[in-house]
């Protein structure tokens, strides 16, 4: 983002407040959970939550202490190599396939370093004045480890996943439930709408990442979105069909991806004695049909929607459909930790359950520049080869998310909880 | 594409000439060749010429005699497995990376097939009255072989280019010009514009891929273009600059495909004996200064824009600078098979060189519908993690582009003749 | 082995005794490391240490208490599974490259594991009185055990070399001895000899694996070797003569993996601020000229062999001039945990401290024959492709070594204590 | 093989005639083939046929006209490197698995290259009087250029295999015979035997390659070896019993190949329309049960020795064998280019027919020593991880082979015509 227009959308006892809760909500995910659970990795996509811990504190020593702390004096120099994630603005970084490899520090040593850290920011939150720059800075930190709360939870589901003993992260079963609402459909006009958020000075309001700047006109045709995400039920209807095993349904690049890597339906999707279960936060459960489908790619949701004579929505159609809706829904702080049915009528579950997959790919908004230095590399360097996900997903903070959020994946991802949203051409 | 709408342009005489053509120019494309230059494959992305030669027929037989030549006999039924390319419509396919593992049938043979083939489309479009549907199919027939024959330079420049002893496709050599011209720019409005090919009815003449369907309305933020295309001279300053050692200019993806290939300059750069050269079809040459850069990857394109502190044009600003020029410029038939310096002032290039990167990616239009069958799968499935060339190269049959034609290739491609034409946002 | 000859060579009294004290020094090999250091894997070649503490449990359950145990249940029947090495006999394996990937079992439990498993077999020892056959197999088992003592050091070692921060296995230092002796030579005669060892009625005594059987005659010719091992001053000096940079020096497969995996000396061997270091289980310490080289790859003794105008010893030669000496040196009771430099004059050396890599392929001995069931893919599947290795390390444990021992390993493998003795033709 | 020692074994005359016998011979290989026949490469293991053709040149000009013919000038200095195969003495090489990549210069440019080098080599022959060392050096490169036109037959028929129209090397059928004689076993005494070549001063008479140097002894067991080679009929048993799917059989190592590579018989058996048919150089035939089973794997011979109750030989065993036995047997002079069943009782077919697999790892003799500069490089280099084969095939010239020869190549190589001889322990 650019830094000089970084914007803080707080007060500094508000933004000290907030860093207070964020920084504990952290710690609460690892609660219960094992040492070992806490330092392995999975696949080079995912890191160790002892590394999540590590990185997002790494943020604000090197972000915040470094350049506005007087006197600070590193933790640890061997940190600001070993936990750097991709900031070539920072120096060299430790390979990320090879983040399971650092049985030292102990996630115990990491809680010291959170600790002193936390300490240090705290100070400098209730004892300096900071300029805008800085709390603009400490910001970003706290919505940064709020996207790596969210990544600590898949992380953790794959690596449980990974283990034949079927482990739960959560005690806690779910109640299958009847069947999901029949899926009706709202349609939206064409013509010139306004995306993207309003930044400072544009009428926008509240925190936003630099990829969603600038606020910029679009033309859209007219369509309809379906009022709820696909449901497990009718995601197994096309892998019965034959969904799996069609060409003509998928892109060409999905066909080789799900062949060559074997899918034959969802990531967690198993089958146990017979019996379709799926893998989750609470262990392996029976396949709820109601349910919304999660942890498919965007290849498998764009097939599914070819199969079912739909496609999937752009990220402005999303947008505009989300625009006048609360940001509500079912997020990390109901704790159910799986996506559910969503109980209300009409347009609905926009927020939450699970990220819904756009067809658009992840480029920047015309005019968008990156800030100069370090924080530059937050998301720009990325628009290449991903596809964006919209609306948040169970394992989300709710104060994260917002109308004209971006989030963004290869198309081949399967490891967040992401979902399927129909769209249609209207005319 | 839409089988029920394929549009047919020109009258069954027309395309009987045509198809003469187009024939024609093909096997003049491996005149002087031997047999070995014909059939080996230096790469999967590149195929055998003589892989072209027979795919390009098998087209003919499999959509045009097998369907609408009464009492058609294939000539060789293996030839149907053997030379489809990607039509899961027509069946399973000859592993596309073992191309050039064919010795059996010899170019000649291949020849033999293409007279057959030939002799009796001639005698079909020639004695029977063919349907719209049926002399549809005859033309996109001829497109999809003025793309082959595209790529049959490229091929073929990749597999010599492979040879240390730097043959030459074609003899001849370069004059070294002076230099080219100033950079200058073009601006344009924003708002909202009409883009994608007309078609029938639409007021759209003559013949376009499906892709390039439906006509639609964009809206566009104000931009000006680059009046011509980035030299190899100024590329060499970005070079020298150390631009391949920066990874701020760099998308992540670009930095990790640069190094992890040892890219330092554009595909067919060489030093011989201290001396910057440059592999062409004919041969090795001094490296022009005033040239256009070609045979770079998307990511060295936007790299260099970066660097350059401009971007690269979306495929709508660009056609919209298109749509008034006539298709004129370096194509094919001018035979230098390489970029030149355009001759004229102002606005120039659009046409022909080089094909110049967007940074759109490749994805449907608004209410864009492949056609049911085979012929569906010619473009719309490849419609994932690739971006957008415009506008044609020195390789390219004139007669084949247009404004809205859309080529597309993924992001790290560098074997086609492309090249960089920078635009800047305005205001 | 063969079942029907598998040896008992002690009491069931001392084998009891045996028993109690291996498994309580496996437990003392992972005293005072953290439930990250016991969880880790670091490679495909080596496991977590969590992973030998229950494979070796595993083989006490499996081959002991599920066939002699009356009414043995399983401890946890998805273990089976889990901690089955390579033992197709008994079943599917879990993947040996996903080792690492378990967080549960925690490592807490498995010592409950091992505690379970071993009051069993403590009972059965002390209360009932035992076949030879099963005798057989628990001693087989605690050889075993033994083995992997050996593999859990050299796996953390690994482990903890990848970490950044070079964290030692075991505190304190090295002290820098003076300089190794001249190297002498060790002169003995050709003609046939018996190798192998002796077995149950020809004259062996003590337990041996089955790749030790037959006893048989080889015909030597006379040959030269070495007094003691290469020291690292003498490898260095290979080194800093250009030895990696001279193909003429190395077999073709030791040079393509030399220059694939950008060897430039032993696998621990660094340089820190310009200085020659070496990590080991003490973490980096400075290069000790004198002590044996280690961790060098089969392909790279042979090469400094070369250079040095010897060769590597056949596995016969060094039994032969073994067979007289006694089974001392530098074990891994020592706590010493590094190769030092031999006291004495003479042959010296041939036990403890390094692996001495021969030149000889793992094959069978003539009459060899595995036996049958799950025992039977001990030893015999592996006699391809690798090479014999004698005497024992630092790192083994000195009741598990003898004249007659064949370790083996790949020619490419670095990760164990292994060094060179070099051998010359007579005459 | 020791440059000083290099042994001369015919006159200078006698050589001349030699060198135009075998050169002319290898031209025959490749009648009635295309270029394109001549210019593909399967796989890395093999080579283009036309690359054979200049690398037997390339042989004669750099070790022979380079050093002995007085103002020899290259005949196109860039085939020092294009066609240097594996000499690091000599320079850099053109990448062993680009072969195929190399449209120029063409087959025919290539016979111009065979054709001046033939002349300058038979002048020097008939006009000079040349030293034992260049003698000797000539005779080198006829038995180099005769493994080559081996390798040239096994070359293609992997590259035609390739081709799914299966086409024919060489025109004709097989007759399919009765059955092969019952299998009959000849028994051999223990004891020290001597083996290997015998070399200048020690009996040995005419060419030999430094491998089977020098001659020494060996102490070997009692044992007994099979009559015959191994039937496709006895195979055939061993695949319907379930072979491929019982790990008990198999080498650890074997048991990956093979599940990697999907084997599930010989390289070249198919199934055809329900029948088993067996592609050849007269393409496919139907399988015929009496004859030897080729195209196996050192690994599948290995399993089904043991399925058989029995093991391969060692390559001792195979050479006491062989030793009295005349060189007769079905050589690639017989036309025949497929193994046949042995016409005639007793222990029959060690020479030609098929390669036999030892369980013998490639090692040096006691003693070996390779020669100083380029042509030591011509066997030692490979003595690791490869395995002997023994007698020759129906590929092979018939006076190219002898007892004492060691052919070698990896466990998983099966492009040779290799096949089982079993042997089995006495007593």
């Amino acid at each position: 983002m650019r830094a000089e227009s970084l914007p803080v959308t707080s007060s500094q006892a508000s933004i000290a407040r907030h860093y207070a809760r964020v920084r504990a909500q952290t710690l609460r995910l690892v609660e219960g959970l094992s040492a070992e659970d806490c330092a392995l990795q999975s696949m080079p996509d995912a890191s160790p939550l002892k590394w999540h811990l590590a990185h997002t504190t790494w943020f604000f020593e090197t972000f915040v202490l470094e350049r506005y702390a007087p006197d600070h004096t590193p933790f640890q120099p061997a940190f600001r190599y070993l936990y750097n994630s991709y900031y070539n603005a920072i120096g060299e970084q430790y390979p990320r396939a090879q983040r399971g490899l650092l049985s030292r520090p102990t996630v115990n040593e990491i809680r010291d370093y959170r600790d002193a850290v936390d300490a240090q920011v705290g100070d400098l939150l209730a004892t300096q004045t900071l300029t805008d720059e800085a709390l603009a800075i400490v910001e970003l930190g706290l919505h940064h480890e709020q996207q790596h709360q969210e990544l600590m939870l898949t992380d953790v589901k794959h690596l449980l996943s990974m283990n034949p003993l079927s482990p739960a992260y959560r005690d806690g079963g779910f109640d299958t439930r009847e069947s999901a609402l029949p899926m009706g459909w709202s349609a939206f006009d064409g013509g010139v709408v306004r995306v993207g958020h309003g930044g400072v000075g544009h009428g926008g309001a509240g925190f936003a990442f630099d990829n969603e700047w600038p606020s910029h006109q679009q033309h859209l045709v007219a369509f309809e979105l379906a009022d709820r995400a696909v449901s497990n039920g009718e995601y197994l209807e096309f892998v019965e069909d034959g969904g799996y095993r069609q060409p003509a349904l998928w892109l060409s690049d999905g066909w080789a991806a799900m062949r060559s890597q074997g899918w034959e339906g969802p990531a967690y999707w198993r089958s146990r004695d017979g019996v379709r279960v799926e893998f989750t936060l609470q262990g392996e459960q029976p396949l709820d049909p109601a349910r919304p489908v999660t942890h498919v790619s965007q290849f498998e949701a764009d097939a599914y929607a070819r199969w079912a004579q739909a496609r999937l929505p752009t990220e402005f159609e999303w947008e505009i459909a989300a625009a006048g809706a609360p940001v509500q829904g079912n997020f990390v702080e109901s704790g159910a930790l799986h996506p559910r049915v969503s109980a209300c009528d009409g347009l609905a579950g926009l927020y939450g359950d699970v990220w819904e997959w756009t067809q658009s790919a992840y480029a920047p908004y015309p005019g968008y520049r990156a800030a100069a230095g370090a924080v530059g590399e937050y998301n720009g360097k990325f628009m290449s080869n991903q596809y964006v996900l919209r609306g948040g997903s169970c394992a989300t903070p709710q104060s994260h998310i917002r109308a004209t959020y971006r989030n963004f994946f290869p198309s081949g991802a399967r490891w967040q909880f992401s979902g399927i949203r129909l769209a249609r051409d209207l005319s």
